[in-house]
């Protein structure tokens, strides 16, 4: 009961805004934000690993592994924010994402997978398996924007 | 020399955006953008667990324990966007997170040790000390908020 309290109490201080925003029914623009947020953060871990790949920054695999980690994170969280309700709310976003939600889930399952392996193979040691792998994300990548996502 | 071929070609094909602005020393206002996205996803993620704590939200086991393996990671991820670069960018960052690092880390290091406290606590089946844990891990995002973060 002492620890009840102490937790509604902590909560009630310093959780409220949160709360009220679990409550609600997230805003169309709020999810549209979470899920450019999710990308952004995807293109920051990912970049590095596409430069090291074709050569242009010095191989560390450190970082690739580390990054590998965060992108096995990453790669879950952007898909919620693709509800039905968002379609009106300006992004780069094509109805394709809504008119073919097989091939979008397909696309989204591909990325999991392609950073699954690369996951894998940046605990092994065979740098050239590791770019390899870092190219067949960066294709999982492009495939899913060349059919979702309106040309930048 | 075949695989490492073919990984050039992948890569070339499709990371030729990502990799170019790897190798440019990232912009200011990018590293904002993506220090910004990470807080709006900790947001996204601790929000429901807020409003469990509260009682506002029906308590979810599977859906704390979910939460604050993301959180685990995301933790990790705003830190490196704080850079000294970045303090004519308009964003709430306030400057004491220059002036006082030591104390800007001490901030972190605390949120991260609370989002630890809370992995380990919902893989266990106490939902008291699950919400008295969400409490702490609030109270940690509160502090730092308070001391480093424009009022909102």
């Amino acid at each position: 009961m002492k620890r009840k309290l102490l937790a509604a109490t902590a909560v009630a201080c310093v959780g409220a805004a949160w709360a009220l925003d679990a409550l609600a029914q997230a805003k169309p623009e709020t999810l549209v934000k979470q899920r450019q947020a999710a990308m952004t953060l995807q293109g920051k871990y990912f970049g590095p690993l596409a430069g090291m790949a074709q050569g242009k920054l010095p191989y560390d695999a450190s970082i690739v592994q580390r990054n590998a980690g965060y992108l096995d994170v990453l790669d879950k969280l952007p898909w919620d924010g693709f509800d039905p309700r968002t379609r009106d709310v300006k992004s780069a976003a094509l109805p394709a994402i809504w008119n073919e939600p097989a091939k979008f889930r397909e696309a989204q399952e591909r990325l999991q997978s392609e950073v699954s392996r690369l996951v894998s193979a940046s605990k092994g040691g065979d740098e050239g398996a590791v770019k390899a792998q870092i190219g067949a994300l960066g294709k999982a990548c492009g495939n899913c924007h060349e059919n979702f996502r309106e040309k930048q």
